[in-house]
């Protein structure tokens, strides 16, 4: 039986693909390489076009064995879902839509979501945990609630179940050294901070330094793709075993501020990194650090890759072997 | 300026519409006619087709100056929305979705919705008030609330303003007598109840008897769909008067038992009305009323047919003229 990652030619999907050709698995991938690269793909069976493809979603379930669905395809800029909210509710709500019709079709009753913890807008707390309120301050966080709200109703309704993995900063490069980060445009910081060192940039802007923490700049979880990727293929068993649907957070346990993230970079590198202070963004909460317990308990999860210094080491490793990303692939 | 009116063909639209004309508006009416009828129009521009065809809004925006829409069209049986999710989330929200993109692009900032009181599932209390937990227990009832939410997302990001009106069991027929209620499949109490009485139907179904309510059938709000079509004409004109976004739960302030209907009905119509006692429903609540305190204070609406013996009257009027519904129409 093969595993369809959708959105599996990206950065958490190619290393989740990645992941999975490691066990063994039979790996069908979905993307319409619009953010994602061809020469992410280190495997798998590729099929280029979008989720709202009714045509080729039926074409996919029908030839090929597929007992498991991961659901990564979804746009995910913050700032840009701010602009353009039409844009996150076509193509990530409506394309849940169409993969869940398409799977209810084809009678796959399985689907690991990557989801966010953009669903829980600012935290009443933190660690956040499963339960907290779940009150996105953005679109992109909105849609992919609503992602998972679509999903428990296609579990109540026909029972196909869903595991919902909301984690918060990837970072970090495959061990390999052939996969790693590469966003058109790029938002993240590790990568733009990266970059600021390889020249590519002028200097990295920092958004807000007045916030609630104690250097004031924004605390975030940046968690290892690589340990990101583990949980979803332990999440596809999980569902496997007969398991009943479930939201896990995926979390380092620690938070990182922009600042300390600049100066471990600085230290890895070696190099000069110039930073500008900009105003704080609208729909950006001061903290976000995520309570892995659950995920811990019932997937038998754990990060292996937490030290910073070690994620940005790797992440420097890929940018300057691939100073220009995948380049035209 | 004119109104646009989705689903202005349907039953509480076609209502509205001739409230409408009555205040001297101009009308402009989209409907697909799959639910609606062509002869409950008393009035207006009536482009037939669907919401999500993207290049016939944008050319009824163009032809028309619209500057405000009421929002009804939308599929609105819980059973089916129970057997086919995927059929409500595409009609439902993305043809939502394609209003508010046609009328981002048109500028228009002013909408009305038709939403439910299903947005609320089971209450926390009765009667229940606009700041109570939203938790819906059928997939319609999700797929309103997930408009209502996009609408405040479109108004937060685009300045688009909305009213939200969540109501109850529309009921009734309008005084000309010239149109009334006619659902295919019938779902609803009153005219199931009287097509029994017009020997159109064998018997009548009451879905449980054994709810926490006085004569263990569940209790209603019946509201009557004139004071419905006044509460949407006066929300629009809370939307002209430049005020800011808002819910507001339209209920008649009493509730009505399944039983109390039927017994209510065999005394307007002096007929036999069979009754068969079935099983439960899944995701029907016990008790619905709302408090509709915020509409009364903030709207200045109140409902002025409001006596269940009246409702009926109406109705009963409408099904004697009308024993056909609007036929072929």
């Amino acid at each position: 039986m093969a595993i369809l990652v959708t959105g599996g030619a990206g950065y958490i999907g190619s290393h989740t693909v990645a992941e999975l050709l490691d066990r063994g698995e039979e790996v069908v991938v979905l993307d319409n390489l619009q953010t994602g690269h061809k020469a992410a793909l280190l495997g798998g069976k590729l099929y280029e076009g979008d989720l709202r493809d009714k045509e080729l979603l039926s074409r996919l379930f029908s030839e090929n064995s597929i007992d498991a669905v991961i659901h990564f395809a979804a746009n995910s800029l913050v700032g840009e879902s701010m602009q353009n909210p039409g844009k996150y509710y076509d193509n990530n709500v409506f394309g849940t839509l169409s993969l869940l019709e398409a799977m209810k079709d084809a009678g796959v009753r399985r689907i690991v979501f990557s989801s966010t913890a953009a669903t829980y807008g600012e935290p009443e707390k933190v660690p956040i945990e499963e339960g907290d309120r779940t009150e996105p301050t953005n679109v992109y966080g909105e849609t992919k609630l609503m992602m998972e709200r679509m999903m428990s109703w296609f579990d109540k309704v026909l029972g196909i179940k869903y595991v919902s993995l909301r984690y918060f900063n990837a970072a970090g490069a495959h061990e390999s050294g052939k996969i790693g980060e590469d966003h058109r445009p790029e938002s993240h910081l590790i990568p733009l901070v990266l970059q600021t060192a390889l020249k590519q940039r002028s200097h990295i802007a920092v958004f807000g330094e007045d916030y609630a923490t104690p250097d004031g700049t924004c605390v975030r979880d940046y968690i290892h793709v690589s340990d990101l990727a583990d949980a979803h293929a332990r999440a596809v068993n999980y569902l496997r075993e007969g398991n009943e649907s479930n939201v896990f957070n995926l979390g380092n346990g620690q938070g990182f501020s922009v600042k300390e993230v600049i100066e471990t970079a600085r230290k890895v590198t070696g190099l000069d990194i110039p930073v500008v202070t900009e105003p704080r963004r609208t729909g950006d909460p001061a903290v976000l650090v995520a309570s892995s317990d659950k995920a811990r308990s019932v997937l038998g999860w754990s990060p292996t890759r937490t030290r910073l210094e070690d994620i940005i080491s790797g992440a420097w490793s890929w940018h300057q072997s691939h100073p220009q990303g995948y380049g035209d692939e």
